[in-house]
């Protein structure tokens, strides 16, 4: 299986988005100007492409030596999906809409987890912001154990972009986040729902967190005080899972 | 933080083992003979300590160059308890019985990440086998957030000796296994019990699985039939959690 492509060549890349393919990351070389480089750069600032400045080492690294002039893009293993489709696609379905909404996940191996979790508590689909967080690569697939091909995935430019989203389509949103006053078992999450889980580092977003209809947290019995994002995001979808058996 | 030292010399690890000292794991010089390493050998056997046979090569690395005499020895960075003391602290202090058994789980990060969640979860102890685990090492400080200093850790010469133990305390012991028949949510963890996780690959062993009083699963909603075994542990760990609030 072949878990990630790499493409290079300006015109190639701006060809790629163009067309509609995934693309992860655009690597761009430090201080390199001229018409066509600005065309590649002007697309990814208005496609909202994850992108970063790089020294040339890099990007021959990165096109085992071919004639990249100055940029190379990853492609995504998978395609995305959009959300509106997605949304609607689950309230027609028939099923009771369970969406995960991860705000700037950082660590590869707990995004593959929560992939893996996520399918297997039949969540309906992750909504991800297209900046900022894990890349989905070989590592993630490989922690998912496959289910990032089971399981579909949208990029939003921002998360409150998806949060708005769920709530216009009546679906309750609510963050996990240990400044709750209530506890998970506390939250009703048997109607359609989404669950808002944030990064390892800063959490969720303070004007994605004021967004959000309800807020709700795992007690803690310890001193440590802190879990980790995929275990966390474990004990929410089972407790929804349990409440909706 | 010192997370891990490393002691090479026959007779100091002879002393260190006859002293108490926590020892993680002996590596030992392929084909070497003579009294003493015999000595050495049969004290590994004995006392049941973690070991393997390595080139000469291994050990040189190991003791950075210093005189290892064909052994070398990595020390626990946290001390061990006796099962039969924590499990009377346990019931002595007048809280209800939550215990953590793993047997032989072999990767670092989980065994990290399910420390924490365990310290986090009011879990009074963790109990793992001498032989056949994941180490303690930096990685698994690391992962753990600190936690492992925080929870008592026993090992014992087998899992299975532990459910004993537990029985015999009057400690149901209820085993996670997707062969259940039963979920989490139909056994009940208010009164004391120990849960047992199995390893990545294997899953419990199967003389420990008949040796319990309760099997019980995570129901599974998706196709890929598979959770990582600290989220897995998590979401049970809660649900004790949710039972007895």
């Amino acid at each position: 299986m072949k878990n990630e492509s790499t493409i290079f060549g300006i015109r190639a890349i701006i060809e790629a988005i163009n067309s509609g393919k995934s693309i992860d990351k655009v690597f761009l070389q430090k201080g390199l100007r001229g018409e066509l480089f600005q065309e590649l750069e002007g697309l990814i600032r208005s496609e909202k492409i994850n992108s970063s400045y790089v020294p040339i080492e890099k990007l021959n690294r990165l096109s085992k030596g071919g004639n990249h002039q100055g940029a190379a893009a990853q492609i995504s293993p998978v395609g995305f999906h959009s959300i509106d489709d997605l949304v609607l696609n689950v309230i027609e379905s028939g099923v009771n809409p369970l969406f995960l909404l991860l705000d700037q996940l950082s660590d590869v191996r707990n995004f593959g987890a929560i992939i893996r979790t996520a399918e297997c508590t039949g969540v309906s689909g992750i909504i991800i912001q297209k900046k900022g967080g894990a890349p989905i690569n070989g590592d993630t697939i490989k922690t998912s154990a496959g289910a990032i091909f089971k399981i579909p995935i949208c990029k939003v430019d921002h998360i409150k972009d998806a949060v708005y989203h769920m709530q216009a389509s009546s679906i309750k949103v609510i963050a996990a986040t240990e400044k709750a006053n209530q506890t998970i078992y506390d939250v009703s999450l048997k109607e359609p729902c989404a669950i808002i889980m944030g990064s390892e580092g800063r959490g969720i977003n303070p004007s994605v967190l004021k967004a959000v209809d309800e807020q709700a947290k795992l007690p803690i019995l310890g001193e440590i005080e802190s879990l980790n994002v995929s275990v966390a995001c474990g004990a929410f979808l089972y407790e929804a899972v349990r409440q909706r058996q």
